[in-house]
């Protein structure tokens, strides 16, 4: 039998009370049939995550800008492997909980259209054929790719659709888009990552589309999803999100109705309590038996292809020794290498052997600033000063910058900074956001006026002023941004030597940034996304339409564009034909490379790239098919 | 001319209204006699505090548990030469800011009576006599003990007196005390302090003594710190103390009272504003010219003695290099070693090789447990994760332990704490509280319902449970419990094979740790403070009264007593006379060792220390006099 008839015969000994039970994502064990207790609710957006310790990878912003979706799905393969260990000896216990199972609530392949939105670090980028590529390569590498009978664990492409901001008002928002804004922008990487890495699930979103709830709405989900695309995976809707249909959008009177909604509308599994009403639902004839037992099948049949019943899957093979093993931190320190973007450099990079290193700022030893947001907890790391510290020998300095609340009484809080600066040969200048400015609502952002948004694009004031006051010195200044989103760097463009970009990096990222200062290894990120000059850039945030957002539309003049990224080297590209170009590296640096192809459908748009290592004075051919 | 010649000659030109201004912690620069600004507040409790980057020693009551006043006395050496160095950098600025200058409000000799209170991390403990001679060590480093005709820093002993919480109301609260504990416990380390090492300053405590303010009351002040001690130093406000004068206490109508009242008590100096009111004060005739023009001429020495106005101190030559230099903390990591006391050993320490470490718990990776509070911040620091991590060829497997907020969904939150016990040889077990548990009210303390004090002595429950779920494993256990203040470790020591007790530990803990736990250092610690078993032993924590407290007049029956500490060693004391000891180390460690030395006064009372290093199999003829 396959997977889905041994689901059939499952669930036809089980009561129908039974089966709406497993339609939560606490799903109850069923002694009798010798099925486990098991929570759908897991997380690996960039690592596993919420289950203690784990290789935490680059933010997933961050990885987008490594332009090497091959890498990503290696990481894939070892987040994984590492899902799979957790699992293996967690099942022990019995069921497993939350966070300890395999169907995980990744990745997130919206698009980040505006800047200001808390949760863009969770995602791709701006672009929707980057999103397509990455998430793809990204649900190849986590499924297991074929390889196997069984899939390694499943992906959840989130947040079906149209879903970036504002979080403060995500449970009643309605995002109002044009059809062609929708198909081109928002649902191209969906379509993408399901057509060419058969991604197990999709999660319906909070928000409404066009007054239709996301969870659930025929034009998204009926005509859409299940209709033109004919998806065969199930459908799960965001923690809370069935709730959202009455109580948000008022789309329904109760929530026994907004279960029948969902249910009916093809999303298979509720995380949350909504589908608790079912019974409720069935007795007043809103949901059929058939349409239960079907959603039950579904997910019974995905818990077979994980293998969750069977002994001969080579998957419960995996060791728990494999988490955060040499080998996952030699990848992950890989990958954050090929995230760090450089922005700008008029020759002080690499760094040429200083005896006096200055690291000053606020994010030079924040450890917060490797996470991002959904991260599990490295035993191993380096911040930006302590990754410094361990590749040099020289001198390295350190001043926070600028200091908390203890301080409120001083009248120059910039003097530590200043004297650090005088004492140095070279200043590593680290500022930036962190994750408690920008993040989730409800979750990760303390920002709480704006619910983990942002209210405008410019760093803090006191970091402003920190910049001024180091570069006044008239040291060789290095300036790092850490962010998980466009920062206005203008200033900062304009007054230091060199301008870096690292979004939240990983455990490794100060060890990978280090490896890229001191000239390790060339920088060969690519930014994901726009880095405007100003707020005063942006359309409002609540407008959906794509008009003058992103590299595609934007009419103004970006400081850095989608794409920009510096290496050590000089690398030249000779268009051989359409689909054709040979890359000479005719700098003294080898380095990594990502060659990009547009084409203009009339707006520039990224149809093409690959990342290839160019030593110095190669050439490469790179074909695009 | 004299310091205090000088100081004459330089008062007589300022006007009156010049003289008053300069007696408010930011004392204005005067520019036509040449007198820069200075704020007199500043910070270095264990290490130069708020003021960025420093080397971060202990925490004063882990130095405590030191027993070694020599090597204290170093400590404060260390400690004045970063002050030092930093105020002759920031006085380039024109004149110093907060944090930045050479009058340091530290330390903080009162008695640890109750281990309730948040802030006893601060103390040396609760006993006088331990006190009294690791204060005058800290005040002989500091402040240069005599070698130059120029003081190094100032030191300010707080707080004066009989302050010990609670927090939340300590700007109103009425400490009754007899006269008996008054003398025998509240005040013996501050005329110790005064006798043995001639602190510059002392500091008036914000609470109330039999009814007077201690900022000015006539018993404490007049009577005792001037009269019967001949007190020739300066004495200063807490922080806005002299407002609690009519604001708390309601001993005074108004500020301008309160400031004449503290002034005509020879509170020379307020940390805060309210000597603002002077002027009126003067006008009213609530206080004299002589007054004013007197605590002006006493401020006014002080920086004389500081050399504040001199182009021959040597202290102008210590440079900013030694901040955080390499001899620094190789001192700070003597001292996190000599700190840590080994509270029960069944021999399992130290480890003997393992090949799998587990490291687990809520306080294994936490960098704000090295820092306590009132502290600098390090550039370069160990947790005690990353101590181990450092120090061993094991594997080093790790877990939090018990999780934030995200695992509310959790049923089990111990699993990943059990699994990585069952994969490891030893466990070490991380438990404790940290300094958001406990501190000082409105400054460190997020415990908000206390107010920075705790309720009780327990750990948190959930950690009991950890430590419950982890012992069932069967792993050989150490338990280390971080803390500032004595917790109930009765069940630790019943379930675990080892516990130690690592007070806030500086930057060099987790390293200092590593070396105890892998036998490069035997531990040499003991308990400056009373373990008891339970929070029902002690009596009502705002009762100041000593009966039933501390070992001294404790009743019960303690988990670990005052003075407990075991070494790796095997030491054997032999009294030769009343005044000698042979000191014996008839086992295969050498180690350092505190010998004490009681009285029965009736109790039992400490009335002599002293470190001693002995190697195995070495005798030391140990003398006291």
């Amino acid at each position: 039998m396959n997977f889905a008839e041994r689901a059939k015969e499952l669930v036809s000994k089980m009561t129908l009370e039974e089966r709406m039970a497993q339609l939560c994502n606490k799903a109850p064990a069923i002694e009798r049939l010798g099925v486990p207790s098991y929570d759908w609710w897991n997380e690996a957006l960039h690592g596993v995550a919420r289950a203690g310790t784990a290789t935490v990878f680059p933010q997933a912003i961050a990885m987008a800008s490594s332009f090497n979706d091959d890498l990503l799905e290696q990481v894939g393969d070892v987040i994984s492997d590492e899902a799979r260990a957790k699992y293996n000896v967690y099942k022990k216990f019995g069921g497993t909980e939350i966070y300890q199972g395999l169907t995980e609530c990744a990745p997130n392949i919206n698009i980040f259209r505006d800047p200001r939105w808390g949760r863009g670090q969770e995602t791709f980028g701006e672009d929707p054929y980057l999103t397509g590529r990455m998430g793809a390569a990204y649900v190849r590498g986590m499924q297991g790719n074929g390889k196997s009978k069984y899939r390694k664990v499943d992906t959840t492409l989130k947040h079906f659709a149209v879903h970036s901001g504002p979080e403060g008002k995500r449970h009643g928002f309605n995002a109002v888009v044009s059809e062609k804004d929708l198909r081109e922008t928002y649902l191209y990487a969906f379509k993408y990552c399901i057509d060419h890495a058969d991604a197990a699930s999709v999660m319906g979103a909070y928000n409404a589309v066009n007054g239709e709830p996301a969870t659930g709405g025929k034009h998204l989900v009926e005509d859409i999803l299940y209709g033109e695309w004919g998806f065969q995976g199930y459908m799960v809707s965001d923690a809370g999100s069935v709730k959202d249909i009455h109580e948000g959008h008022k789309f329904t009177k109760n929530e026994v109705e907004s279960a029948a909604f969902a249910l009916n509308a093809g999303c298979h599994l509720n995380i949350g309590t909504s589908y608790r009403e079912l019974p409720q639902a069935y007795a007043m004839g809103l949901v059929s038996e058939e349409t239960i037992t079907k959603a039950c099948e579904k997910l019974f049949e995905t818990r077979f292809r994980l293998g969750m019943f069977d002994e001969d899957c080579e998957y419960n093979n995996i060791s728990y020794d494999c988490v955060e093993c040499d080998a996952h931190r030699a990848l992950n320190r890989q990958m954050a290498r090929e995230s760090i973007v450089l922005l700008k450099n008029d020759g002080i990079l690499p760094l040429k052997t200083p005896k006096t290193i200055a690291v000053i700022g606020p994010n030079a030893d924040r450890v917060s600033l490797l996470l991002g947001n959904y991260n599990g907890i490295p035993s191993r790391y380096a911040t930006i000063l302590r990754g410094i510290q361990e590749a040099t020998d020289a001198r390295v300095l350190y001043s926070a910058g600028v200091f908390p609340s203890t301080t409120s009484q001083m009248s120059d809080i910039y003097r530590e900074a200043v004297v650090t600066a005088e004492r140095a040969d070279v200043v590593i200048l680290c500022v930036g956001l962190n994750p408690s400015m920008e993040g989730e609502e409800g979750i990760d952002a303390p920002n709480s006026a704006n619910c983990g948004d942002r209210a405008d694009i410019e760093l803090p004031k006191r970091q402003q002023e920190l910049i001024r006051r180091v570069v006044a010195v008239g040291k060789p200044t290095v300036l790092v941004n850490v962010s998980g989103s466009c920062v206005n760097l203008c200033e900062a463009d304009r007054l230091c030597n060199a301008v870096v970009q690292l979004f939240y990096a990983g455990a490794e990222g100060g060890r990978a940034l280090a490896d890229v200062l001191l000239g390790k290894v060339s920088p060969s990120g690519r930014l994901p996304v726009t880095f405007y000059r100003s707020t005063d850039d942006l359309p409002p945030f609540e407008d959906y339409s794509m008009e003058n957002r992103t590299y595609k539309f934007f009419k103004g003049d970006p400081l850095y564009a989608f794409g920009h990224g510096l290496t050590y080297s000089n690398i030249i590209e000779t268009p051989l034909d359409e689909n054709t170009v040979e890359v000479f590296n005719e700098g003294p640096y080898d380095t990594a490379y990502s060659v990009l192809k547009y084409e203009y459908i009339p707006h520039k748009s990224l149809c093409g790239f690959k990342k290839i290592f160019v030593r110095a004075g190669e050439r490469i051919t790179v074909r695009f098919d």
